[in-house]
């Protein structure tokens, strides 16, 4: 696929007639929405999943997604991937079409994850409480860079002023990754927040700058634990929410080693885990 | 099982210690942390999922789970249920139980999405686009109350009161369920927002009022398609989100004839579909 096709399907949003109803007025006026629409999987001539995402980047969403549940580990074990759409009465059929090197032997525990996931699901697919292992993670290093809380402060805004669709929309999760100098070094966007993870992990397995030793992740709602676990997963040390973590994500982040920091609000935020990365 | 068991089981936050870091400062505390465990359902001696969800109304989350996926129509159809906890040293394995009558034989279609969800996903385990076909909905009956604009205005500020867990939280989704009164019938919390709306209807399920043609439901984050599609499924006519809908979310209200309400704040919303059912 080339770099034009994939900017072609890159529209995040559609206008919309609709109505404002204020102090009991209505006025129409017509308003941006996030889309949402499926996106079909297939790995060596399979289906594998449909998400519902929103459209672009949809190569390292599937990139991100191929990673973060064990399927590959690197970006180079892919050896052609590409997207494409088919209108059909009932709407856009996309897809993107992936095959892997052929040394590439995918561990059957991760790939028997058949299904489709929603615009907010992260894992999908098990059947017993004990397959809930987790994906292959490993604990983090307790070297690389301290993150100053002075710069943490400032990051939901430079976050939200490099967002382009949220502005437009205010329905889309955003997730961003900074240097340790507050650089922000990648920025993905959809109606799913899993999505906008494995969007932005794919993003930087493509550009082979994964392992994220020295980065921070900001996400722009709460933490579930899948945020944690995708984010360990490629090996970055801290993960900081707007909003609130779940019990399960601190667990996560204690036991492997990450820093997590929530409610991240003006001056402001809440330590969770790994309090010695904070300078 | 016994209600005081349930009751038991209704733990829906732990207390952590954290550190606070405002303005440079460190501070240690301890806070409230919104609890996200694995629960599985076992359908007929089969499993049949895992959700991660919050404790709390496991009952109702499994009724309106089945209802919501097309595998029931309605509770009395279900023969037994029961809810189980088995300490591990990995944790607790908390289990839904559910027996169907004998003459209740869940369409296959419905019933092969075996899957793992995660707290904020609603529909998972399907593996091509043409079996995202909409489950068992109808259209909605035109006929039915009106709300009135100045009664949707406060429903949020009555949605928060009643709320316990967010308050400490701020890590839970919910969903409440109103008249056109303004009455609220009904609240159910997760840390997943399809969590919370499968509990409310699932409540409503073994309560014996649905179809829920004279109720409106407020959800307290965005709308996506999914949350549509289980509204309608419950026969309720309204559903305003805080936050913003989906493109998605919009055709489907449109389709199904739902009046849909967005961005529900202060004096104000955004109507996206079904104008004629606000007064």
């Amino acid at each position: 696929m080339s770099e034009d096709r994939e900017c072609a399907m890159n529209a995040e949003t559609i206008t919309a007639p609709i109505h404002t109803v204020e102090q009991g007025v209505f006025s129409a006026r017509s308003d941006f929405l996030a889309i949402e629409e499926p996106l079909q999987l297939c790995l060596n001539g399979f289906p594998l999943t449909i998400t519902m995402r929103t459209p672009g980047s949809d190569l390292d969403l599937a990139t991100g997604f191929l990673f973060s549940e064990g399927i590959i580990d690197d970006a180079r074990q892919i050896l052609s991937m590409h997207a494409s759409e088919e209108e059909t009465s009932e709407g856009s059929n996309a897809r993107v079409t992936i095959r892997l090197r052929p040394d590439v032997v995918p561990d059957p525990r991760y790939i028997r994850r058949n299904f489709y996931t929603s615009s907010s699901c992260g894992a999908c697919g098990k059947l017993t409480t004990d397959a809930l292992e987790f994906h292959p993670c490993r604990p983090l290093s307790c070297s690389g860079p301290r993150f100053a809380a002075d710069l943490i402060y400032r990051l939901p805004d430079l976050l939200r002023c490099a967002q382009g669709t949220f502005e437009r929309t205010g329905g889309l999760h955003a997730a961003g990754l900074f240097s340790s100098e507050g650089n922000l070094l990648g920025l993905r966007e959809d109606v799913g927040r899993h999505n906008a993870v494995d969007k932005l992990i794919g993003f930087a397995l493509r550009d082979g700058t994964v392992p994220l030793r020295d980065s921070l992740i900001l996400v722009s709602g709460r933490a579930g634990f899948e945020l944690v676990q995708k984010s360990v997963r490629a090996a970055i040390p801290i993960l900081a929410g707007v909003g609130a973590p779940s019990s399960l994500a601190v667990n996560v982040a204690q036991r492997f080693g990450m820093t997590l920091v929530g409610f991240l609000r003006g001056q402001r935020f809440n330590l969770y885990s790994g309090d010695w990365r904070i300078a």
